[in-house]
């Protein structure tokens, strides 16, 4: 093929907030399937907080993001041609594409290309709700908060692709669910259209105390699973209301990810309330991946999971997108549609 | 009988760094066993850390210690006179009596009056290494941090009564044990006399930069499990060499029990490396009591198990002994003989 297509590679490494500056956008001619590989044509690059993490050199559970290499990222699409038996032009399947439009699928990327169904569960849903942050939201909440009917269970970053559906499973399990979340706006989605018990808008309060008392009436019995996005404040304040024996699954701490540690600021209370506090990583848990499918997928299809996107259409605007998730501007899922 | 004895009450509360002052000594008559009820003679008081979370009014897990009330605290002793088929004079005893010479246990005291087997292992180690601090020991180790052969185990306040158990446990699961104690006598103590693979001295260390550095040395391989009894810059710096998936038994944060919190500065590294953080309190898991005393027992009475005592003498130096004990002053467990 001599048609080209277009990839964003990171340019350099953010000192502390990141810039549009820190990615490039290329043109290159689209590559071609060698011997036993597929290539993709991707119709959506999800945006993820992780990605914030790998632009960095620090120490992390992955390696960074290489210079002048494509960005990382998952992606869905289409197989538009196959030198691999267990794939067809056509099939529709998920993957980690990066930031490009199309990409070749070799030797080290096939055990993480899935084909997937899209009967019932529309093709960008892999990328959300079925996808990794719906796994994530599973995973937490199944093995490490464990919920028992009419336990307390909060959430915070509760609008987002995690914690939208934290909350729905937690309702589904005979849990209250509580969210905690930026604006006015958001809290009216997470509770008027996911249906969780409340939502605490934490921009309404003006510094710790006002955030408690906002959370004290959200959670009349007390929390005992915290559903952990964001860290900083808001976990301060959550975990001083805690039930005995509380489980918090740490699952994001995007207050840090500048580069300014946020302090937990009374640890003791993970003592005096016998705590666990866990974090994971989804990755490292692929057993649970199929059964966090099936349910996932099962209620999506019947309209019972809902879940919003915000699209940015055409890679070229991926950066700003990225950007403005970091700071919280999205509702849902953000996705760059790339077709 | 008219015969005296004397008890401590709780005076008054401490503002900031508890004093004697805040105790009363008190001399009246010899309580009487009522029907049903046990007077014990009580050879031995224990002091412990968590007394301090008692003498104030913050929220803990269990109530105050009212005022002018004998002040709570484990105790064993003799039997002197019973009306209750359970219990008869002479027989050797563990139990709650508190800061007094005499003390009468009735229906509320006697599921925790426990008859002690003195053949094989000393009655004040009921008090230690078959006792409370050796119990808890056990049950952090075995039930949180959970250690394979081979993985690293660091212990704070590892020359008390409760770190000093942790290692040697761990040494005997086939671990490497690692201390952190203050001062140069008290890591010769732990690595010479109870077997440590190596012990750090925070006191040497001039800050945080500095007993990094020390603990790098102690731990090649990095932290697998971590027995948390302090709390602090402690804390912070072992957080930071936890391998990933580790495991921090949360039983003691000594540092902030006089009123300022001490944060846990970069928590993000929960996620980073997939950290596992509890806190116990070893009175709420009963079950697991026999399975500790037989293993503690076996080990004290064939002298595997190694303790010592830091023994006070005369209930009216139980006040400074404790104070003692929470400066770090003691060397293994701190008792007050009362006979």
């Amino acid at each position: 093929m001599s048609a080209t297509h277009r990839r964003i590679v990171l340019a350099s490494r953010p000192a502390a907030e990141p810039s549009v500056d820190n990615f490039r956008l290329e043109t290159v001619p689209v590559p071609t399937a060698g011997p036993g590989e597929v290539l993709v044509r991707n119709h959506y690059l999800s945006l993820d907080p992780y990605m914030r993490g790998r632009m960095s050199t620090a120490k992390s559970y992955a390696p960074p993001q290489p210079l002048d290499e494509v960005m990382i990222g998952g992606t869905v699409g289409e197989v538009v041609a196959s030198n691999h038996p267990g794939f067809k032009p056509g099939d529709a399947v998920a993957g980690f594409g990066g930031w490009q439009e199309y990409s070749v699928v070799g030797a080290a990327g096939l055990p993480m290309l899935q084909k997937v169904d899209t009967r019932q569960v529309p093709l960008s849903a892999y990328l959300g709700p079925v996808g990794m942050p719906g796994i994530t939201a599973w995973f937490g909440l199944s093995k490490i908060i464990e919920p028992k009917p009419g336990e307390t269970v909060v959430v915070s970053a509760a609008a987002g692709a995690v914690g939208s559906v934290v909350g729905q499973l937690a309702r589904s399990r005979g849990c209250r669910a509580v969210g905690i979340a930026g604006g006015r706006d958001k809290c009216d989605y997470v509770v008027k259209e996911l249906g969780f018990d409340a939502c605490i808008d934490y921009k309404a309060a003006a510094d710790a105390a006002a955030l408690d008392a906002l959370l004290a009436d959200a959670v009349p019995n007390g929390i005992d699973g915290y559903f952990e996005n964001v860290g900083g404040i808001t976990l301060d304040v959550v975990l001083n209301r805690m039930n005995a024996f509380g489980r918090i699954a740490v699952c994001g701490m995007i207050a840090g990810y500048n580069g300014e540690p946020v302090p937990i600021r009374n640890p003791t209370v993970i003592l005096r309330s016998r705590l666990k506090m866990q974090g994971f990583i989804v990755f490292e848990n692929p057993a649970i991946v199929p059964w966090a499918i099936s349910e996932l997928s099962a209620q999506v299809a019947s309209g019972r999971l809902k879940y919003r996107e915000t699209i940015a259409q055409g890679l070229e605007n991926a950066p700003e997108a990225f950007l403005g998730l970091l700071k919280g501007r999205n509702l849902g899922k953000q996705l760059v549609r790339l077709v």
